[in-house]
């Protein structure tokens, strides 16, 4: 039996070959990976159980009495499980093709329910999809709020109880299935490069919500540095002792951009203020996103969250202020705008973090 | 013959395999990696020729007519042959081992040779290095000023009159050996996570000199972007409207830090201002990075440059300005401090670019 590492590997070899080259056999296979033979047909086995590559028939030339069988990649043969476990109140779920498709929606309450109580939720939600489920399922994803390390251990996740967590370790024990555990935010930044219109050698999302957060795609590979905080823009100090922050700092981006402070501040308004006031705040933004951007050298900034509050002035004033201070060859080269993907950023995030797990493609 | 991504990557599995569990035997490897015993064999006779490897006699327990010779990895083998280009008049060029010690040092007068003739001065040095060597030279690796790409393709470096040139296929034609090109602040961070103290999850070298550049490392990995300018802190704008700089832009942090641009200021006011003036600048700096530190998560910030400018009232006001404007958590863990290697960070850097791409270890 190889190490779980190394088996991976050869698997996302086979599979990165197939979707090179187009279908082959076993013996091109282990030719063009020089692995032996007897590895080659047993990850082939594995692959075929997993409904990941079909068996098209004979190869045309081959010698009689000893048929090769072509293999090929399917890309419709499978789903993907993605639960968004964003929301306060209620835990959504998908089963969702290999394109971002989302073929069959579920979800459950929370209610009070936390700790133990919640991952019961979410694995009762899994095993829901997988029952509905008439495909194969490749794997489950579940983007959460707080901090996820790459084994998938909850750091802490306030909202639902979770510190120290094994998550993706517990609820693969329970459903048999391979789990990737994300960050909501990160993995949000992740669909967007995958699914939408970003770019995954240098793309930054900043979402707004109830809070402020974001991620980062560099070179390829979403960011998550050594305190797996990478992306969290929301803390970033715009106004020194300014309004208390749930970070306990004061004067966080969070407290000015967040939607229900934005909400807050344009209520306290005249109406023919509204349009000011919203590019103060993206000027706020832009400010904070230059030397990121500049540093960087990112191409793509887009933002998440309510479109009748982003999409406009406010937009706008990001867009001009990020372009006065950054590098002229970086501002030629940026493109601000809103997410392409208007909602389901979670869901569809989860779905391609499994399919850049199990098949290591963004 | 294998494709070269996959022998690499075989060759780097090889490698991984004799330096976590020590010496192997040639079948053990295969056992170890599913691959075939030719292609081990093969792999092992390159690594041998490299001198990477050696044999260190008969496995005990071998039965008799068929001995298994171990084989092991050897640190002290190889060198290195590392060059530094960032200086205007003259390329310096050393031999450095797998620790990152330098055991030899060359340099030749760069003068007014600029394109062709610069990359023969370049190919001159390290044949003379190679030529001095007594032990078999792993690499070789550059470290140069301007934009390079993830190919060995020099971009562009106006200084040397490059653009668009294949400096790592040219030089690496004419040498016989494998080529790294490496922007030089990138790998001077690369340095400061291999042979000195820092963290290659996430750091940030602002390299202060004639310009303000740097280089970032996240999760064990050198950013490049899709500009291929990540590290590229000096123009982020500091004082819109304010000094040219060479960009074309106005106010970059470059125009208030560069090393010349801080002698001329504190030139100008009286010895009691010196340190109001440092500090000034630092907090200018310390806003500036401010939002990169908390965005990234990173825990490492470390200044290369001259210390009697920068080790004193400027280092402590970016501590200072840091740690107002970032997330707690973040600042908490981060230290801001000098660069631990004070000096020959690009040779080093480009040693440990050769050491990265060779052997796939920071
Ligand atoms: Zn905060
Ligand atoms: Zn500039």
């Amino acid at each position: 039996m190889l190490p779980a590492d190394t088996r991976r590997h050869h698997l996302s070899l086979l599979l990165q070959c197939l979707a090179d080259t187009g279908p082959l056999s076993r013996a091109d296979l282990a030719r063009a990976t020089s692995l032996t033979r007897v590895t080659v047909s047993d990850l082939v086995a594995e692959l075929l159980a997993d409904g990941l590559v079909a068996e098209l028939g004979t190869k045309p030339g081959a010698r009689p009495g000893k048929p090769a069988t072509l293999l090929g990649l399917v890309h419709d043969a499978v789903l993907i499980v993605a639960l968004d476990l964003s929301d306060d109140t209620v835990l959504q779920g998908a089963l969702i093709d290999l394109h971002g498709e989302i073929v069959t929606r579920d979800a459950v309450e929370l209610g009070s329910a936390r700790g133990d109580a919640a991952v019961d939720l979410v694995v009762a939600l899994v095993q829901r999809l997988v029952a509905t489920s008439e495909r194969p399922v490749l794997g489950v994803g579940i983007g959460t709020p707080g901090v996820v390390d790459d084994k998938g251990v909850v750091r802490q996740a306030p909202n639902l109880g979770w510190y120290e967590l094994p998550l993706a370790e517990a609820v693969g024990a329970r459903v048999g299935l391979p789990v990737s555990i994300s960050n909501d935010a990160n993995i949000a930044a992740l669909a967007e490069c995958t699914f939408g219109a970003g770019n995954p050698d240098g793309l930054m999302l900043v979402a707004i919500g109830h809070g402020v957060g974001g991620g980062i795609l560099m070179d390829g590979a979403m960011l998550g540095g050594p305190l797996l905080s990478a992306g969290e823009i929301g803390h970033v100090v715009v106004e020194p002792g300014g309004a208390p922050c749930a970070c306990g700092n004061r004067g966080c981006l969070e407290t000015v951009l967040a939607v229900p402070h934005l909400r807050d501040r344009l209520a306290a308004v005249t109406p023919d203020a509204v349009a000011s006031e919203l590019e103060a705040v993206g000027t706020t933004l832009g400010a904070v996103l230059a030397p990121i951007v500049t540093t960087l050298g990112i191409t793509d900034v887009v933002l998440y969250g309510p479109a009748e509050l982003l999409d406009g002035p406010l937009l706008g004033a990001v867009r001009a202020a990020v372009a006065e201070r950054s590098m002229p060859v970086v501002a030629e080269h940026l493109d601000v705008r809103m997410a392409s993907l208007a909602r389901d950023v979670v869901l569809t995030g989860a779905a391609a973090h499994v399919r850049f797990t199990q098949l290591g493609v963004v």
